[in-house]
């Protein structure tokens, strides 16, 4: 009898290969599995099963998790405002991470020999995976052919062929990668350090001349209303945002940092739902939170997003650092008041019932009655002693 | 006879009264100073002196600190890529301390016996001139009339006019303040939190269709030549990019964070120049710096940030951060490519001598032979086992 | 009808005269509060309460709060392992935190005008009251006759008798504050930089010359058995642990640190009973937590004891690092084995289900099975690209 | 001709057997470098080199490389206080990153082709030889053969024994690393989680009842007098305090901590002089630098602390952070009082003209005239400002 490998299938042609590899060269019974995080549509992951199934795997699972990976991780990507390098969403770090989780387990719960995934030896998916994999399912054995074996692209069409199997494989310069927190450009320019990449190469486009308002609601820290309407899910909110906001062509960015490897990698990215609702949260919370709170959730976070971005995302401290950062969202309720341009996303303002800006307390910008200058007074000379001192000494 | 009072005048409604209250309440020789930090003109300065002088000083003094100002504070500014609150450039925060610094200098030099300022007593800056005054003259007593007797403006008009000065105070409904860092506006819709400020109160506004391109090339952390061009100073450069960046309606932003009083506060800013330089500077980094690099970088500049902005500029931490800053600078040099879009900078690339991206070691996103599959298993293999161990333990 | 005013009181001089200073100069009615944190005998507080009745209170009320200070403080000190300047357990600080609560509380609930305790100018403790007092109760005004008056102590005694109060006042040379999580010893050598306490200033003594045993065993991260015998309170095992401790001087140290007010002060204390417990526990964390846990424990819990320390318990950003503290403890559970010496503490080992070390995985110092030569060798390759790169740019 | 190999040598069973291994299996030709890192003897490295010879070496070369170790490493994990996990001062760590330096450079300058290292499949030193190894000489192909043969103790000694080399091989229990910042043992106990190391595992014994009285004079936080003596380097004076505190039984401990592998280890030590030194200096900077520049002092040096140990001594960052350290040294400077009792190690005070402590500006501890309690009411509701509103929000 057969050995069952799990395949994490993505539809590309690298998967495909895999499939044809694992069968004829390894001997194995493959079943491939699509993780949907919520950018494939019921036709996509149809088409993707029925690739599959002409491959020749032994069985195709699509499974949809995309209120996992809303719940596990965009939450808490959003509770933290986690930008890697200040700049990316981590679009396909988080979404990766939680595909590899979710095939991993199947696998587990399949009794597998092998395990899988199709990436190649440069980047950070296969780190991810890897990862993933054998914290998940420490027993069961890795095989990545395209890695180990180095294969050019003309060379798996070929293999392909041989076995029975053409397609129109895409000949676009760009290795784009769609998800519900955002989307990922490579190739050409992002090889180079000067070159920005084109206007076409973003999905998408500005249609619009006149700005556009919108009231985005949190509750306790989740998106909740989108222009006063509640939706059944935040991925709604997340969705319907990435559509409004890709007319305007916002969200776009270049990453450049370290990979898991050590090298620079670069790479550009359109994240218009990611990047609006990260910067009204954010705003929200300067309102909301008090000024260490900020500063530790900012430490956390980034944190949080380095070892997501890098693959540790079972690691226990992840763990520790969710409940630190769901801790904090008690009071991050309110409305947020967003202006979309060309180019651009504004914030304009906010409303919260714990807004500490209007709290009866003290008002800013006025004559205050709850010290006085005396007060002020005390207050710097005590708080400038430690350098008076040092001065003297 | 008298003694001597050194007074930090600005010029406007506020300093003015207390040119006239110190001479007549309090019987003191007043001494005007006033420290250009590089946003007056030559004219400018010269009205501030004859303003002084019919207000009755014993003498005004203009400082040029400009230098000082950009090689002691804005040098750090950019090598940290220091933003408040993830957003503000400390335009004023910074400003205000050196020109506190320059006026106590003076006051010491002098032989004063008080040093006064006309802050109110609701904001930051009362506090970052008490702060800097008692650190560098802790023997001189201060004096804040406004902060002391919570004076009305109307008041303080008619005890001008009582005592023979009369003016067009500026009427304007915002507190604007003009600075080489950056622009601060204050005032209506700043006092609430759900309003932005209309277009007409910046001092902007978008005067061309077409993207302009420029390149900044810096050299061990500071710009060094624009478009090719080399200028005088560092401070010629910023002068030239918040021109042209006000063209363009760039690096505005509200700032919502806590004052040093421990009250919310929300004030608009307009800063070209510092948005610019620090995002043109940070990308560089990216390419030249490494990981933890750049993530200690960020630690000590957000926390040089926060003290500066805070008014604790001489504290003898602040000199061991600049220290460590510098030292993180001996590779930051080459050219950024930068494009204007009305209200959008993008960062279009960069090119260095020590880009590590374009290192002769390895590259990105192609088949790589600095180490092979085997070595990507073994490095995941290893790296997993902290929390393949928890998993098992 | 008089006004109502709150007293801490602790039976001393200066709170007994602000007994009488706040009746006959105030014209108040006085009602004191002693909060005990658990180093008060029955005894030790009827004395007290009796005590204040001589001194002419309305009331005095004795409240016991030793539970909740152990479960709102004293956990999350030893989750945190927290030792302020990696010596200092905050014996004093913490309690004196959860004294001003509790009598704060009892302000409030009795709507007094006033509270007032009776701490001088110069230490940390007026500090901790006043912000305690000013968050839990605002409305209502804070005496401090000590601080205000600047009065002496014979002064005090001269004012006492007067008022027909005489007592045979402690000549202690030192001021020592004895509490459940550690006794402070101020006075004469402390006011140096130079001198140590005299062995005859700290209340313990080296009472054997053999060592001792024992074997302490935490339960998520609380203390829960003492050599094998489990006790009511974790509360119980504290003053169990202070009295065997206290036979062999351990715990002793000299806390030199910042003041809230900016100057350096220094204190001796001994604290057999935190010193024991954390040192046992951090041993465990070792064992069961993974590197990065213990990392941002500490990171943590160091900001957690600074705040605590400088009186801002009542900060929101102290509830959420409680969260992640308890979060962390899930597995600190197990047995430490003590030997106590004179003068010295030696962890000698632990036994812990979820023992890291011990996990079925991987053993160190052996040879591994669960990688290979090969494994690191990738590992060290990978690793070591970021610096490579670096060298070769 | 034969292909040259250089190999970290250290006399041991393992080293010994590489040489012989490298020459008949690999048929290179082999030359061994010592690097003395200062606990070695003239006539223990002249023995090593005899040895060397009689196993057939091309040539051994000793390296004194011990005045190199305290300038570039001991230096700054004095200056930063550094005790991995709060406890080991990287006795081993940090000396074996020194010698694989200088072993490298060799390497390098001589044009090998090969660098070999003895170090075994399990431990953290593999990793500091192929990392160190690997960033110095990327060029250099590394060799470790008892990690990539697996070969066993008797299996080691058989095969020298077949190439004409017997010893009398050390059968002691533990292994034993020697060094100048401490000794480590490890062995029997120490691969438990639950016992101690027995007394004789120990190098040092207590040979006084009577404690005695050190002065450690600072300049600039390196050690510069003892006892008033100056000696020619601070490495003489830690040779001495090692002596001394070795007759005292002090600065002994349980390591426990990740590896670099990610599993846990755990290592005795003994190392006097660093702990006297680490806490001697600690105390003084708590008295002579302000409460932000320990707290960055010690952030920094925690992470080069991590980063040394696990042998990334090379890293950029470390320069940058070894820049930071210096810069707070310049005003560590005076003497600090030391008893050494059997087992504790006692610092009672300091003596330092920038004693903070002792500044004419403020005293702690009596009343105070640079501030009035009405300064202190005024700080303290400024500072409890912000937990006020949040309280109200």
């Amino acid at each position: 009898m057969k050995e069952k490998a799990v395949l994490a299938f993505s539809g590309g042609l690298d998967t495909s290969y895999c499939i044809k590899y694992l069968t004829y060269e390894k001997n194995l019974e493959v079943h491939s599995v699509f993780a949907n995080t919520g950018s494939f549509s019921e036709q996509d992951v149809a088409e993707l099963k029925e690739q599959a199934e002409q491959l020749g795997v032994a069985s195709h699972t699509n499974l949809d998790i995309t209120e996992d990976y809303y719940n596990n991780a965009i939450r808490y990507l959003i509770y933290g405002n986690v930008l890697r390098n200040h700049t990316y969403p981590l679009s396909v770090s988080s979404e990766r991470a939680f595909q590899a989780k979710a095939v991993a387990e199947c696998a587990k719960k399949w009794g597998a020999h092998y395990l899988a995934h199709g990436s190649t030896g440069a980047g950070n998916d296969q780190v991810r995976f890897d990862l993933i994999f054998q914290t998940i399912a420490p027993d069961i054995q890795i095989i990545a052919p395209i890695r180990d074996q180095k294969v050019s692209r003309e060379e798996e069409i070929q293999y392909l062929k041989k076995h029975g199997y053409s397609s129109h494989w895409e000949q676009n310069p760009y290795s784009i990668n769609k998800g519900l927190w955002g989307t990922s450009i490579g190739g050409k320019e992002t090889l180079t350090s000067n070159q920005p990449l084109p206007e076409e190469a973003y999905p998408g486009k500005v249609k619009h001349n006149e700005d556009t308002q919108l009231t985005l609601e949190f509750k306790n820290g989740e998106p909740h209303k989108l222009n006063g309407e509640e939706y059944e899910s935040p991925v709604d909110i997340i969705q319907e945002l990435n559509k409004i906001g890709s007319e305007y062509a916002v969200g776009r960015g270049i990453h450049v940092g370290d990979t898991i490897l050590g090298i620079k990698g670069r790479v550009g990215f359109e994240a218009p739902a990611p990047m609006i609702i990260i910067n009204a949260h954010q705003t929200l919370e300067k309102h909301t939170l008090t000024k260490w709170q900020l500063y530790w959730k900012d430490q956390l976070a980034e944190w949080y997003g380095m070892l997501f971005h890098e693959g540790q995302y079972t690691a226990p401290v992840m763990r520790n650092i969710e409940t630190f950062l769901a801790d904090t969202q008690k009071r991050v309720t309110g409305k947020v008041f967003i202006r979309l341009k060309p180019n651009a996303i504004d914030i304009e303002g906010i409303e919260a019932d714990h807004d500490l800006m209007r709290s009866d307390f003290a008002d800013y910008g006025e004559m205050n009655q709850a010290w006085s200058g005396e007060d002020v007074k005390g207050f710097t000379k005590i708080l400038s002693n430690y350098i008076k001192i040092n001065n003297f000494a």
